[in-house]
C-alpha cells in the first residue's frame, strides 16, 4: 500500500528531476520507501524510512549490530545500526532484508548518513556454506563468471551492469541530441554481408512439414551487421544509427571474441571525407566516456582501483589529445621500420592482425589512432573506391584502441552506381544485391558509416581483459549457459 | 570542410539545448550547413545556408521554380525558391540535392522560412518512370509495403521510423528516470521459456564438423522472452529492464503477429501485489504516449488524419482515464452475460481469444483495461499461486488495449522455494531449471513483471491495422526480405 502510493513514474525532461520531486514527496509519509541510492544521496536525517535489498555485510558487536545493505542502485550499501536484540541467525551475507527505522547522520564521513533500525525482516535466506560467494572475499572475475545466474550479486559485476546500462544510455542520448533516427535494424536476414565472418542459420526447432521447406522459404541467418539496412535509411535520413546484438559463428575462445556482441552501427548521408566519420566516431567516444565517468564514477573507481590498477590514467590519456589519424600505408611504414619481431610479417597488402594494431597503439602514444585508406582489394564490395594507383586503396578507416585493438571499423560507401554494379558483377552478385543497387538508382548520395563494438569499448575504458567479463551472459563456442 | 567545421557533437544534458548552440554556432559562418528541421525551427530568416535533401515535390512556373526538399529531419519540407534558370530536367520526384541560398521569412503561414536558392546541385537522380513511387498519389501502406528497401522514402513510412525511434528514447527515459537499469537479456539460448510458443533454433550455416555436435554443445535457441534473465538481475537490483528483440516461430499471417519482435519487459523485486506491476505498466504507457504525441505531433497527426481518421480521439479517452481493473472471473461472467456470438464460446478456465479481449475492452469504454487472477492451470510455472480456491488462480495480469487486444502480460513471480520446486517436479523439469530453483534459494524475494509488444503499442497508439507497417523490416512466415 504504502508502495503505491508512494512511488511516482513519469518522463522528466532533466535527469535528476524526478528523483528529487519522488523524494520530496516520499518525505510527507512514514514510513518512506526508499531506494538505497535514494537514501545515501537526498533522503534528509531524521526521516522515518523502509529500504529492501541484500545483505552485503553483517558485523555484530556488543550492543549493537552493524549491517550493509544494497539494492543495486548504488554500489555504495546502507549501513544499518540495530540493537543487538534485532540479531537473528539468518541474517547472513547474501540474504534478503527489509529494514524500518530513522535515518541519522553518520559519525563515518564515507557515507552521509545511516539507518538506524527499529525492525528488520529477513525476507529470502541464504545459506552461507551453499552460496557460491563468501563474505569479506574478493572472488577474482573468473571464479564468479562459473555463475552466470548468481554472480551479479557481487559487487564487481553489479558495478559492471551498472556501468554497461548508463553507457548505453549516454549512447543513445549522443545520437538524439545530434539529430540520428534509431533504427531497429532486423535480427533475422537473407543477407549473408559478404565478408563479415562466419553465419548462424535458423529454422523452427520443430518444423511442420520435412523440413524441406524453409520457414522464410528462403534460407534465414543472424545479423552480423545492420549495416545495410542502415543504407536502406539513408535514401531518406541523412542520419541513422542502430545499436543491438550481432553475432558471428566463429569457433573462437578469445578475449576478444563473442558469439553475440553489441554493435553500435551508424550511418551518414551526405559526407564530403571519410573525416566526416572520423568526427563523430571520436566524438562518440569521448562523449560516452565522459558520461561514464562522471555519471558512473564509483563504479567505474571500482575497476580502476581493484581490477586494473593504474588504468585510469591510461583513460584519462586517450581523453586529453585529439586522436592521431595515419594511413594504412604509413602504418605499413611504421611497422615495417619497427624492431618488433611479429608472428605475422607485413608488407603493403597485409592483413592487421592484433599485433599489429597493439604496436601501432603504442607507437601513437597509447591514444586510440585513427587508420584509414586500406588496401582497395581488402575491403568488402560496398567499401568506396578511392581509384588511386598504383596503390590501389579503399576510403576505409578503422579505430585502433590500447589494450583491444581494433574498436571500430567504417568506411565511405560506393554510391556510384556503375563502379558498385561492376563490382558486384566481378562477384556475381548482382542479382542477390539488385535492391542494393536500386539505392544508388534513385537518389543515390554520397554517404557512410562504422560499427563500434560495444563490448570492447567497455573493455577499454574499464581495463576487463576478457570480454566475458562485459556481457551479462556471455556466448561461445561449447557455451550458453542458461 | 565546412561539415566538420560547423558540426558539434556532444551529449547535451538537456534535451534541446544542443540544437540551439550548434544552430548559433552554424550562423557564424556562410553558407552554414543546417538540417531541415533546423533551418524550420531554429535559423534566423537573412541566414546563408546549405541544405541537402531529397526533392518531394517540384512546381516549375513562368519566373520561379518551387521545390520541397526533405532529409528525414521532420516531415515538413523546406520550401526552396528558384529562378526558373536553375531549373534542369533531372530536378524530379525522388532526386537527392544540395542547396544553397539565403533564408528568407515566409509569405505562407504553414511554414515560417523558405530558402531563396541561388545554387540547385542534383546529387542523385531519380527516373520518375523506374521509381515506384509517384509524385503527387498517396500510395497505401500495402502498397508501399511492397518495396521495404524504399518505402522509408515516403512520407507515411519516414514518420513512422521517427515516431518508432522517439517512442524508444521514451521508453529508456521512463526507466531510467524510475531507476530501473536496462538490462541487456541474450538473443541466443538454451532455455526454452516453457509455453511461450514455437522457437527458432540455430546452427553455424557451414558447420565445421559433420553436423553431430552443436555449435554451443547443447541445442541454442532465439530468445521467446528475457524475463528468467530478468529474474536473474532481479536477485541483485530492485529494478531492471529490457527492451529488444524476441522471436516467436509460430506460422502465422495474421495482422497481430510478427516472427521477430520488439518486447519492453520490466522485472521489480519486493513487490506486494500485482498492483506494483499495473501501476509500473499504466505509467509507462501514459508516459511514453504523452510523450510521443507531443513531440512527433506533426507525424503522428499523418497517422490520425489520413490513416485512421478520427483514431485521435480513442486515443485522447484512453489516456484520460484511469485504467480499469477487473479479475478473470468477472471477465468470464461479462463474457457470459453478453448477447455477442463467439467464434469461441466462453466457460471458467477458458483462454481468452482476440474475440473476448476486445469485447472486453469495449463492454469497458473502449480504454485499456487490466484483466488479473488467472486459472492456475492456464499460467506458466513461473506464476505465483494465489492459493485460492474453489477457483484455483495464479498472480497473473493482461493488459488489453482497443483494436489490438492483449498488449502486456505479466505476473508475480512465485518466489516460495518449495511451491516451485513442487510445480518444476510435476513437470518433470527440475534439473533443466536447477539454476532458476537457485534464486529462491539464496535471497529470494517476491517480485514480478511483465512484456510489452512495442509492435503492438504503436499499433495501438497509431491506429494501423497490419502489425507489418510498424516495423522497418518485418519477418513472417514465408517472407524475410532483405
Amino acid at each position: 500500500m504504502i508502495l503505491a502510493a508512494a512511488q511516482t513514474f513519469c518522463v522528466a525532461s532533466a535527469a535528476g528531476r524526478a528523483l528529487a520531486r519522488s523524494v520530496r514527496h516520499y518525505c510527507r509519509e512514514a514510513p518512506t520507501k526508499l531506494r538505497i541510492s535514494e537514501a545515501l544521496s537526498g533522503a534528509e536525517p531524521g526521516t522515518n524510512v523502509r529500504v529492501q535489498g541484500w545483505v552485503r555485510s553483517v558485523r555484530p558487536q556488543k550492543t549493537n549490530l552493524f549491517l550493509h545493505v544494497n539494492d543495486g542502485s548504488s554500489l555504495q550499501p546502507l549501513q544499518v545500526v540495530a540493537a543487538s536484540t534485532l540479531d537473528d541467525p539468518s541474517l547472513t551475507f547474501g540474504s534478503a532484508v527489509d529494514v524500518t527505522g530513522v535515518l541519522k547522520k553518520s559519525p563515518h564521513h564515507k557515507q552521509p548518513v545511516e539507518l538506524e533500525a527499529d525492525h528488520i525482516h529477513v525476507v529470502g535466506q541464504c545459506n552461507p556454506v551453499d552460496f557460491p560467494f563468501k563474505i569479506k572475499e574478493r572472488h577474482s572475475l573468473e571464479y564468479i563468471r562459473q555463475f552466470p545466474h548468481l554472480r551479479c550479486r557481487t559487487n564487481a559485476f553489479s558495478s559492471l551492469l551498472r556501468i554497461r546500462s548508463e553507457a548505453t544510455a549516454a549512447v543513445h542520448s549522443f545520437f538524439k541530441e545530434n539529430g540520428f533516427v534509431q533504427i531497429h535494424t532486423p535480427i533475422i536476414t537473407s543477407n549473408d554481408c559478404e565478408g563479415a565472418g562466419e553465419l548462424f542459420q535458423l529454422e523452427p526447432s520443430s518444423p511442420e512439414n520435412d523440413g524441406n521447406e524453409h520457414f522464410f522459404s528462403v534460407p534465414a541467418f543472424l545479423s552480423v551487421s545492420g549495416q545495410l539496412h542502415l543504407e536502406v535509411m539513408s535514401g531518406a535520413f541523412s542520419r541513422v544509427y542502430t545499436f543491438g546484438p550481432t553475432f558471428r559463428a566463429e569457433n573462437s575462445q578469445s578475449r576478444r571474441h563473442l558469439a553475440e556482441f553489441y554493435m553500435v552501427e551508424a550511418e551518414v548521408s551526405f559526407t564530403e571525407s571519410l573525416e566526416d566519420l572520423t568526427k563523430v566516431m571520436e566524438d562518440m567516444f569521448r562523449c560516452v566516456s565522459e558520461y561514464v565517468l562522471a555519471h558512473c564514477a564509483e563504479d567505474v573507481d571500482l575497476f580502476h582501483k581493484h581490477v586494473t590498477p593504474g588504468h585510469r590514467d591510461t583513460v584519462d590519456a586517450m581523453l586529453k589529445k585529439r586522436f592521431p589519424v595515419i594511413t594504412y600505408s604509413d602504418a605499413i611504414d611504421i611497422l615495417n621500420r619497427s624492431s618488433e619481431e611479429f608472428t605475422f610479417p607485413t608488407h603493403w597488402g597485409c592483413d592487421l592482425q592484433t599485433e599489429h594494431e597493439k604496436y601501432l597503439v603504442k607507437h601513437c602514444g597509447n591514444i586510440p589512432v585513427f587508420v584509414t585508406d586500406y588496401p582497395y582489394d581488402l575491403k568488402p564490395f560496398y567499401a568506396r573506391d578511392n581509384q588511386d594507383s598504383p596503390q590501389h586503396t579503399a576510403a576505409a578507416v578503422d579505430l585502433l584502441v590500447p589494450g583491444v585493438g581494433e574498436l571500430c571499423g567504417g568506411s565511405l560507401r560506393e554510391e556510384r552506381l556503375e563502379l558498385l554494379r561492376a563490382r558486384l558483377e566481378e562477384a556475381g552478385l548482382e542479382d542477390t544485391y539488385s535492391w542494393y543497387l536500386d539505392l544508388r538508382r534513385f537518389g543515390s548520395v554520397p554517404h557512410g558509416g562504422f560499427g563500434l563494438g560495444f563490448e570492447r569499448y567497455l573493455q577499454c575504458i574499464l581495463g576487463v581483459a576478457n570480454i566475458k567479463d562485459v556481457v551479462p551472459f556471455p556466448r561461445f563456442s561449447h557455451s550458453c549457459l542458461l
